[in-house]
């Protein structure tokens, strides 16, 4: 197939440099050139810069812009490729979006959070897919089959449930990550002494039910020490760290003991 | 050496089985008798549900209970063992609560998450010592340095902000599973499908610095998304997972935008 990119970013990043391995990818369409031509370099590609250099010639157009671009991406796009399969990789986009401008649209959500310095596990990191029509729905599962063993058709509706519970599990746990390094950084204490506890976490919570693995004081209903801790962040000026302690420990000792 | 224990629940459980591979462990004690014998019978111990029941002639009694019960223990616990070296194992209890009944005084706190049924790779969890007395600070080095690779000499201060810090990267971490988990049931949705995301944001965070490798809406100032996730969580009357959702995204926003 021949495959172009809106967009430059860490999503276009690790699915165009998956998909070169088996087909073109002929062009990567950015505003910024710099980032249009280093990831067109890296995968043989054509950089672009305005969406009217974009050449109809190919079999699917993958918008990997952030969700709030999406919209005016589209209202651009369908006319420089009217009849060409376009697809993006949101998780809280509705394929609407898309349909309501252009007919062929679809939607390959990979559930991954992706960096430029590492790279992904893509055969076990599920990846979504949506279509309005069927030949395109067989497309783009030939496509994700290629890419991980874990392919779903879903729902406009069941994707964006995943997306929500991926800000939870990823997005806010990584946050929780943060704090945490804010709280030994202030007290000269390496973060690095935590990395067993973290990947012990994640592991546990991926072997059972979350709920069943929850531990510390809050749990326990240690009050206590989260008297203590509070004080603690009160007497360090952290505002911002206290209202996450309290609003957390408060739900966790309501699932816990009520 | 001779070592008893006070308490049977988790940190028990996996300290207990790891010392006695190279040490007698005497007693089990803990007021359940059921949780005593378990533990005890695991472990070539015997049985004990008071503290008068104690044996002295032992090299070490560790006081593994919560951290409300600590100072309790270690008032009744003293008369039957004055010449004993007596350590807890909490992370957030300063070593003065024992050293102002006690004077052979000691902590070894492990930095992990205890479950009965995982086991916990003692080598690589980081392991730290306090001790009122040098020749019991030595004591509880040699013992530390049996079961792990990272043992470290802390005092009170120290050991309290990465308690704190654990229940952020720890606690709070698995409690953002537990509500991912509530999103995508209420959906009917398999949780499964978003382990790889956990174990690769946690991956991640061990790896360099979890400020840098924030992703999500907030992070990227999308007001659309996040205003749609609340409205999301606003008809399903979850205001529980709302408010940690407003609270994590305006600070996330903030901490990325600002």
């Amino acid at each position: 197939m021949r495959i172009s990119f809106i967009g430059a970013g860490r999503v276009a990043h690790h699915l165009a440099r998956a998909l070169k391995e088996r087909h073109q990818i002929v062009q990567i369409c950015s505003r910024k050139y710099e980032h249009a031509a280093a990831l067109a370099q890296a995968v043989g590609a054509e950089a672009a810069t305005s969406f009217s250099a974009l050449k109809a010639e190919i079999d699917l157009l993958i918008i990997a812009v952030s969700d709030s671009a999406i919209a005016d991406v589209i209202q651009s796009v369908h006319r420089y490729a009217p009849e060409v399969l376009i697809a993006h990789t949101s998780g809280s986009t509705d394929i609407a979006k898309l349909t309501a401008v252009h007919p062929r649209a679809g939607v390959l959500y990979p559930l991954q959070t992706f960096s430029f310095e590492r790279e992904i596990d893509w055969a076990q990191t599920p990846v979504f897919i949506e279509a309005a029509e069927l030949q395109d729905s067989a497309i783009l599962n030939a496509l994700a089959n290629e890419l991980s063993q874990r392919v779903y058709e879903y729902t406009s509706a069941q994707r964006l449930s995943l997306h929500l519970a991926a800000v939870y599990a990823c997005n806010f746990a990584n946050y929780c990550y943060d704090m945490a390094k804010q709280v030994v950084d202030a007290q000269q204490v390496d973060f690095s002494l935590l990395y067993p506890l973290i990947l012990e976490t994640a592991q546990k919570a991926t072997a059972a039910d979350p709920k069943a693995m929850q531990t510390g004081p809050a749990m326990r209903g240690d009050k206590n020490i989260i008297a203590m801790h509070a004080e603690m962040l009160e007497q360090s000026q952290r505002q911002d760290l206290k209202a996450v302690y309290a609003l957390l420990s408060e739900q966790i000792l309501k699932r816990h003991h009520s």
